[in-house]
């Protein structure tokens, strides 16, 4: 393959076009982060108690800037903008994760769920201290047996008719409040779900507002907090487990906007369903999803940009002819393990920019359809679980393609690895996640979709008539743009080498896994309830061609993304390496399961060779603009201090 | 597929097969770490500089205990047998790992250069000393700017044929040496790795005993140190960095069992080729990489028993009807996720079984054949690889296969994490030993083996006439097992469903796979010269395919150790048990490059699917007896403290 005409990369216009619509928001946090960049040397030598003190005084020095509030009302000290909140929080990722984690806790978790489960009350009573961050508060939810099933949480708060007091008990110790964020030092207050009892009667999961220590920080009575220790990572932030005896609140502190309990003990509200109801309420705490997402997504890039730099200066090995060693980048297996989880991270941004616009979009309103919302919360769901693989992914072969320069703390690889670990299994577990977007397809986003769990899934597939099973499903709108253009519909010329980098071919292979797959676990969930099989066993046996499904959807809407991002933009030099990267994320996906669409007879096997080498050859036409592709993120200097950049002069080796 | 009978699994003989011929000194061990147990909770809580003691401490408690200086000759108050001193280190693989890379330095690296390079009067003046670890030492090979090119090292020793000294000198901040355990704090002497020059002349890369610290610790005249500070893990190893600045030695410091320094200045050697005698020289270093390969697989059994110790009481989510969540174990992705890991571990300790018995036949007399070293020398490499990318994988399935508790320091994983993850890039970066790998077969372990760099490699086999190709490499010998066995060879009745959990069907695919690519590498190394490009570029495009026959060369090896150890076992169930774990070795290695297989013609997209199915059915199999094989690993239980498998009953949830 001849190597076409370099692309003269405007580094700073492809900023601007990352930054996108948010670009000053952007700017101010990267503002923050280089101000307060020594943290990330604290992270690594201060003890953990002191660290935590850092990393609460530097959160607040950001509350002071207006940075973490963003998305906030106006009224309460906020700035009214939900989008650029997200962004702020996404940027907060080139920096110290435990600022990003411990900001995400308070104003993301604990600020969110007072904001959107609460009413004027308790906004009037607690927003405009905890935007401040006076008010320091935690997000009491996942316990030590229940964290994806929330609907199975242990602890329990009893209507007391007589009091008009809520009775907060935890009953065992799998039902503590466990993995807290903010619980072991600094919060003051706690949003607990709980499971709300009246007259004995259970009316499921809700949120509560419950005080937890006093003003010296002493836990109140019947509150009994626990240290969570040190963890992998993320030890700026001050984990814990909370037991609650019989702990009283004030009837009104229940967050009532969905639901609501009356003086006289009667439950209220305006959602009948109770499942429906319940999943309303979580859905509203979707843009943590979103913060998780995108910050594994900005974690990826910090750690390219390190090795990218380091294999730009590095030599090993070589000609003993020149006697000058070759740079590391110069290597074809370097480049491979490398530029794709590069093309990969521009595509995920773009993918992220879109969720941020819808999310901005649906929680700006009141009024968005419920199809509206469950589109959105699947995708947050699918670019989180994508985003965070993306990221540990990423970040691991940074740290190894830098080998013993990697392994020291000082080259940042270490504490990015380390505290982006935990971003895979929690706000949802990967793989829980994308479940949840299986179920999102297999039912069409159908009115059914919170309401149903993992075996109500197959059961309602099950329920179907075996010819409707692909039209109930999402599967059969992609048949639509599909079969003009892949090999065995109008056009044969598909089947050569040529085509490879037409993002139509590419798209139409995306959409067509998707789709085989998704009818092919509808199919199978059918079958096996038809066989008369327990449909925990037929859960069981699906479960990876369930995943498999939600992850073909979320890689197809990567590409989608993407290539839309691309067409209306000027011809430039800036669109022709985007279009690499966009050809190079496109190929290396589909050769990564080439395995699949060669079983699927989509995929010659002359074909998916030429796959290889276009990707080898997009590696290395890709090699020459690689730094300039990492300075495009807009990563500030202060954050990539990383030693081995900086050190003995290896350029000049 | 319907359940076979499920074997009853007899953990007292599996745990003594797994042990083997050195079930006494793994035993030892075994206590050893129980009785230190305590430094698990050291490595979390204590302060660096405090930890680092706490670790020397350890080792040399140890060192009385006789466990550590097995591998040494009997009249320095060592064992005197090499195999036994390798499954001592191994076993450390289940306690702090600090403990065990410095285990490895003193003993291993630094105690293995004295023994292997150096002549009686250098055992005579250090060996009983170091054995006991009153001398503690540290091995100076790796330089900042020169890693796995050793032959490219910029450290200096000129011999000063007055003074009848070498004055050892670092050019340049590139040629520092970096990275180097025991360095920073308790290293009284080095073996320093420096380009010998005798008038002016360079000998290549020699091995000088170099004192670096004084009775009191401080660096003496003209030795600079300093710390590389805070690691990723291994925190309980002093790294450092080191200069010398004129440093003389006595000209008996060079270890000289390879080549010596007259008094007058000139220079001997029995080996006259200088690249065969470094490559002999590194050739007896390779128990290091013996042992961390086996560290990695040791380090591998302890993530997997927590997580499916883990998986086998945590619940979540379940059957509405009953009211109980199901075990995570039973879910068929979490099966998935952790058993073909389980299997790999299996098929990987026998394989180091099989290397450990080779090490010790070649080191253990004088004159083993030059074939048979770089034969080891290929298998150790290998090992070494596929062993460590195998822990850091594993360990972080486990990891993530145990969610939010999986994060907490207290359960284990992130330390064994954190620890291991240097293990693919020292002792030789996997890649650059994957390519030695493949060298060697592409040479057929000719004598040039140890000579080439791998441009000259390039030139070697471009030299070779086309027809000859296959014939120099080690291809044409697996060509003659496999043609009777493939589809496409006499017995059709292969290409269906039947003949998967066949031994030799199994083995017949992977040794087609080794040939057909190192024939493939071959022909793209030759075709490129052919065309005229440069062997630099040549070697960068075809660099993954080399490695990748490397890689298939190696996971044939595994299974064929595997199959060979069960072959000549009585019926058992124990050995039920085992040859389930072969078949899901096996058959999830090819299902895990099935792209390739049919690419290549040799699995149709049914039989592919088949076998996906039956890695499934297998899986499912051998859930129910999953605790009983990790248990078979003897893990001291004090080892396996996690906090989560003893805290709340999580069992009757």
């Amino acid at each position: 393959m001849a190597d076409r005409e370099l692309p003269d990369v405007d580094v700073p216009a492809l900023t601007a076009l990352l930054d996108g619509k948010y670009a000053d928001i952007r700017q101010l946090t990267r503002k923050n982060l280089a101000e307060y960049a020594g943290v990330l040397d604290d992270a690594i030598e201060m003890p953990r108690e002191e660290f935590r003190e850092r990393v609460l005084e530097l959160v607040k020095l950001m509350a002071e800037t207006g940075a973490t509030g963003l998305g906030f009302p106006t009224e309460y000290g906020g700035g009214g903008d939900i989008g650029a909140s997200v962004a702020a929080f996404e940027t907060l990722g080139f920096g110290d994760l435990s600022i990003l984690v411990k900001v995400g806790v308070q104003f993301g978790l604990f600020g969110g769920a007072i904001l959107q489960l609460g009413s004027k009350h308790h906004h009037d009573a607690y927003l405009t201290d905890l935007v401040r961050a006076d008010l320091m508060g935690c997000f009491a939810m996942t316990e030590t047996g229940h964290g994806s099933n929330v609907q199975a949480l242990g602890t329990v708060a009893a209507y007391d008719n007589e009091a008009k007091e809520f009775v907060i008990t935890t009953p065992d110790d799998l039902s503590r409040k466990d993995y807290i964020g903010n619980a072991a030092a600094h919060a003051s207050m706690a949003v607990v779900f709980a499971q709300l009892e009246i007259n004995g009667g259970s009316e499921g999961v809700h949120a509560f507002v419950v005080p937890i220590r006093d003003e010296k920080g002493k836990p109140l009575d019947g509150v009994r907090i626990e240290d969570d220790g040190p963890k992998i990572g993320l030890n700026g932030v001050d984990n814990g487990r909370i037991w609650f005896d019989g702990v009283r609140v004030p009837r009104t502190n229940l967050l009532n906007r969905y639901a609501d309990v009356t003086e006289d003990g009667r439950y209220v509200s305006d959602i009948e369903n109770k499942d429906r109801r319940f999943f309303t309420m979580l859905g509203t705490l979707i843009q943590g999803r979103v913060c998780v997402g995108g910050a594994g997504i900005t974690a990826s890039k910090v750690a390219l940009a390190v090795a990218i730099k380091y294999a730009n200066q590095r030599r090993q090995f070589g000609s003993p002819e020149t006697g000058e060693e070759e740079l590391l980048l110069d290597y074809g297996m370097h480049q491979r393990r490398l530029l794709p989880l590069l093309a990969k991270t521009y595509a995920l941004h773009f993918t992220q920019e879109q969720l941020l616009a819808e999310l901005h979009n649906v929680l700006s309103t009141t009024d968005a359809p419920d199809r509206q919302r469950r589109a959105l919360e699947s995708l947050a769901a699918g670019t989180k679980a994508l985003g965070t693989w993306h990221g540990s992914r990423t970040i691991q072969e940074c740290r190894e393609a830098c080998g013993g320069a990697g392994y020291l703390m000082s080259n940042r690889l270490g504490a990015l690895r380390a505290d982006t670990d935990v971003f895979t299994t929690f706000e949802g577990d990967n793989h829980i996640l994308l479940q949840l977007v299986a179920k999102g397809l297999l039912t069409d986003y159908s009115s059914s979709f919170g309401d149903l769990d993992q075996l109500g899934m197959v059961r309602f597939v099950a329920g179907l008539a075996v010819e409707t099973v692909l039209e109930r499903t999402s599967a059969h709108k992609l048949l639509e743009r599909i079969k003009d253009v892949l090999p065995g519909g109008k056009d044969d010329s598909w089947d050569q080498e040529a085509g490879l980098l037409d993002p139509e071919y590419q798209l139409a292979m995306f959409r067509w896994r998707e789709e085989h797959i998704l009818s092919g676990v509808a199919r199978r969930l059918k079958r096996g309830m038809d066989q008369g099989m327990d449909a925990v066993d037929v859960f069981s046996r699906v479960q990876d061609h369930v995943i498999a499904a939600g992850r073909a959807h979320v890689e197809r809407l990567v590409l989608e993304t993407f290539v839309d991002k691309l067409g209306p933009m000027v011809d430039s030099d800036n669109k022709v390496a985007l279009a690499m990267l966009c050809d190079l994320f496109a190929l290396s996906t589909i050769e990564a399961d080439r395995g699949w669409f060669m079983e699927h007879g989509r995929l010659s096997s002359a074909r998916s060779k030429a796959i290889s080498r276009e990707v080898s050859g997009l590696c290395r036409r890709l090699r020459p603009i690689a730094e300039d592709l990492v300075d495009g993120f807009g990563i500030p200097p202060e954050m990539l201090k990383a030693e081995m950049l900086h050190g003995p002069d290896v350029r000049s080796a």
